[in-house]
């Protein structure tokens, strides 16, 4: 069966630029490693949900139509990718602004401008240029992807996407429970997930965007996390 | 019906240290405003499970016995509040421990070591005094308390000890949902609850309090907290 709009897939996945052949993304813990890559992250393949909003555009487009097992190599244009670059992403910034806040410009540095993270291209006299465009905007990309698993059970749909947005690394997919009924979800977390250090708010926006692909994409209209305190089990720590 | 051991009751009180009449805690907002008490907290009356080791010995037993809405003035030796003063707990620290930490002792500062709060009592050259004990260890103290409700809802008993345990001021108690079946309780919390900026585990560990005082004085097996997300009615903010 071909991967259609809406379908939870595995997908394993290597990103490189075209004109370097630089690998900056992958799912591939070896092809990480060779290539030096530094990024913190679990690898293996990532679930998605296709036409979901979880890829780049023409990543989720190649996808469409591709068999389980299936391996493809995509070249996707900017356009299709992290868009093209624009010049008016490219500010001017006083030097002072910089003194203001107590910081040396360098070139090569990341900033962080009203929520946008831009990097300084060059600093000259009283002026530093920031480029605020994505790093990889303007940029062809070269892809290859294989379509690991489509997964056909609803348990096991939940559950990716729990694996997806859950940033646990320890997180124990066996020791979920989830039950479906009658358009109701019900998710039982793995215990461990209760001495999450983060703040409660943080667990509730990963939560909400769970719920919402959930019933976006399933026959789902309800999803409840629920934390069971047992008699006798449950020992305070 | 006098209140019995396992009762859950909503309590005002007023504790003064009888050698000075210094109120040291108050539910009623009126009388920590005249006595200029620097305690943040949310005033009226602190829902209680008599017996459940929530107040001190010699105001737990002088609950028991009394009336809806009756009124008593007790006296309580140090022994049946917060124990005698124990010598061995005044200790004698090297300045220099204060130097390393980058302290500068002064008396009546408060210091903690290793999970232990202590008041500077005097500084003599290289030494510090430092009393740890309870700063009402050792004396005899006075409480006018009055039992203002005797709770006898099991959805309100529940009800109470979320009230006891979450710290949250604006909690709503009216729309936090009870439903109790089979010796199960769901709570269904209100909905701000899931925006509390306290790490998931601390918020874990007020569930647990609030599941064991239900489990030891209510006819209940388990405790499930439950989030509900549910389709269109939910937004992102």
């Amino acid at each position: 069966m071909a991967v259609k709009k809406g379908d939870f897939v595995r997908l394993e996945f290597t990103g490189r630029v075209k004109e370097t052949g630089e690998v900056f993304d992958t799912t591939i813990e070896d092809v990480a490693k060779e290539a030096g890559l530094k990024i913190k992250k679990v690898f293996g393949p990532v679930p998605v949900i296709v036409g979901g909003g979880h890829l780049i555009k023409g990543l989720d487009e190649a996808v469409l139509g591709m068999e389980e097992g299936e391996e493809k190599h995509i070249e996707l244009e900017p356009e299709e990718a992290f868009g093209k670059r624009d010049p008016n992403l490219v500010r001017l910034i006083p030097m002072i602004e910089f003194k203001k806040q107590g910081i040396k410009p360098r070139v090569g540095m990341s900033i962080t401008l009203e929520g946008h993270e831009g990097r300084i291209q060059s600093i000259d006299g009283g002026r530093v240029r920031v480029d605020f465009n994505h790093e990889l905007a303007g940029k062809t990309l070269e892809y290859d992807i294989k379509v690991k698993e489509i997964i056909k059970d609803d348990t096991e749909k939940v559950k990716s996407m729990i694996q997806l947005y859950y940033p646990l690394d320890k997180i124990n997919l066996d020791k979920i429970q989830v039950e479906i009924d009658d358009g109701t979800v019900k998710i039982y977390m793995d215990e461990l997930s209760r001495f999450d250090r983060r703040p409660y708010m943080d667990v509730t926006l990963s939560r909400f965007r769970i719920a919402r692909d959930i019933w976006e994409n399933m026959d789902i209209k309800k999803v409840e996390f629920v934390d069971v305190f047992t008699k006798k089990e449950e020992k305070e720590d």
